[in-house]
């Protein structure tokens, strides 16, 4: 028997010249079908958490779910215990995978995704926690969690946001592509794959496929990068035996 | 009798249009004079520390100084104890904290630059770990020093290649200013300087002074940011009971 995990992995909240969630609504809405009431929302990566929540509440009553969000839940752990599907909302990954170990719910995360089938949605650091690590976030260090190491539902990394280098800028910070080459310098380190945004990357059990409406980037440690339309099959990307 | 603490700290090695360390070239050779006679570079930043401490030293041999890398050093501790002054050059800020503290360096520098006035140039990455953390770096966090503080030479933090944004872009990742007040929402945050590209922090003692090309823009805790030219006072910004 495959595996139970279902995950919606999404590069951005917000879509230019579109509203809070919109790009990807249809996919959510037919990802979390009508069995889920209740999605359960962690707010952890912006600061103002009430209002994070009112945002979030607000945009999925209008897709017909109820949102409870876990920082008005008197038990973080019990909360995702009982949860019927999760959101993770952007903002610093740094200061998200920090209060997801300070909520002690990294494990309990990953065990309702992998052994019950608990639906996951992740937008941009709600994505980078959702794998491997966040050596791949394009956040500032704002604060330390006690380790990079993040929920691990998938084996390899995502780089959301991806950005395409400006060919008339003058400036010489690293390009997004020249940083993940440096990421892949380190040794033992397992593919990225640059979701631009728009991107949303959809995993049933032990099936990945790009959906959204741009193309992706990946990146092999060693190999040049490559392009991918929407409707690529990237499953092979959920085995680490591959490479 | 004041701090004999030197430092120039350089926003960015390369400026567009010029070669490497060309738009500081002035700037290194009046801070380091003619008694300084050998530089110690460290080239930790890089994954190719051969590639880049013969970069390094084809330009400070064209300025007239010796350059020894300390990878090419037995002993890295007895490097920096003997060194007459240090260039620590830009890369990955987390690939650098990590390999200073792998190599038990960071509390050396500190105490060569603080009690013994051990002239310290740092570029971009070698700009943030001479401040207190490195919680306002650009770069991605490919592997995990044992913590975000950085050396402490100075008691604020900056941010190289501090970067306006682009008012015609459609890319919904943050921009640096809110990246900045991000940082600056957490307890205990210490002032950010925006140092751009082009911008240099010159350090004599208890003295702060912007040089280089360009304007800065200084972050300070629930206050609006501010622009400053070249020339501007920033000692205040050398003593914490100032914030
Ligand atoms: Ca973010
Ligand atoms: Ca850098």
């Amino acid at each position: 028997m495959g595996s139970k995990r279902r995950l919606l992995l999404v590069s951005n909240s917000t879509l230019h010249g579109s509203g809070y969630l919109d790009h990807c609504e249809e996919q959510i809405k037919s990802f979390l079908g009508s069995q889920v009431k209740t999605v359960l929302f962690v707010p952890y990566a912006l600061h103002d958490r009430d209002g994070y929540a009112k945002i979030a509440r607000t945009k999925y009553e209008s897709m017909g779910y109820k949102l409870d969000s876990i920082h008005e839940q008197p038990d973080p752990v019990a909360a995702v215990q009982a949860a019927e599907a999760v959101f993770i909302g952007g903002g610093n990954t740094f200061r998200l995978l920090k209060a997801l170990y300070d909520n002690k719910i990294v494990s309990e995360i990953k065990k309702r995704v992998l052994e019950d089938g608990m639906p996951y949605i992740g937008s941009s650091a709600g994505t980078n926690v959702s794998t491997i690590s966040i050596s791949t976030t394009n956040d500032m260090p704002i604060v330390q969690p006690p380790t990079f190491q993040a929920i691990g539902l998938v084996p390899f990394n995502i780089n959301p946001h991806f950005l395409d280098p400006d060919p008339n800028s003058t400036h010489q910070g690293e390009t997004r592509e020249t940083r993940i080459k440096q990421y892949h310098e380190e040794a033992d380190t397992p593919p990225v794959l640059g979701l631009r945004e728009g991107g949303i990357l959809h995993v049933e059990g032990d099936t990945a496929t790009l959906k959204g409406t741009t193309k992706a980037r990946l990146f092999l440690k060693g190999k040049e990068p490559t392009e991918h339309d929407q409707g690529t099959d990237f499953s092979f990307l959920l085995d680490p035996k591959n490479y």
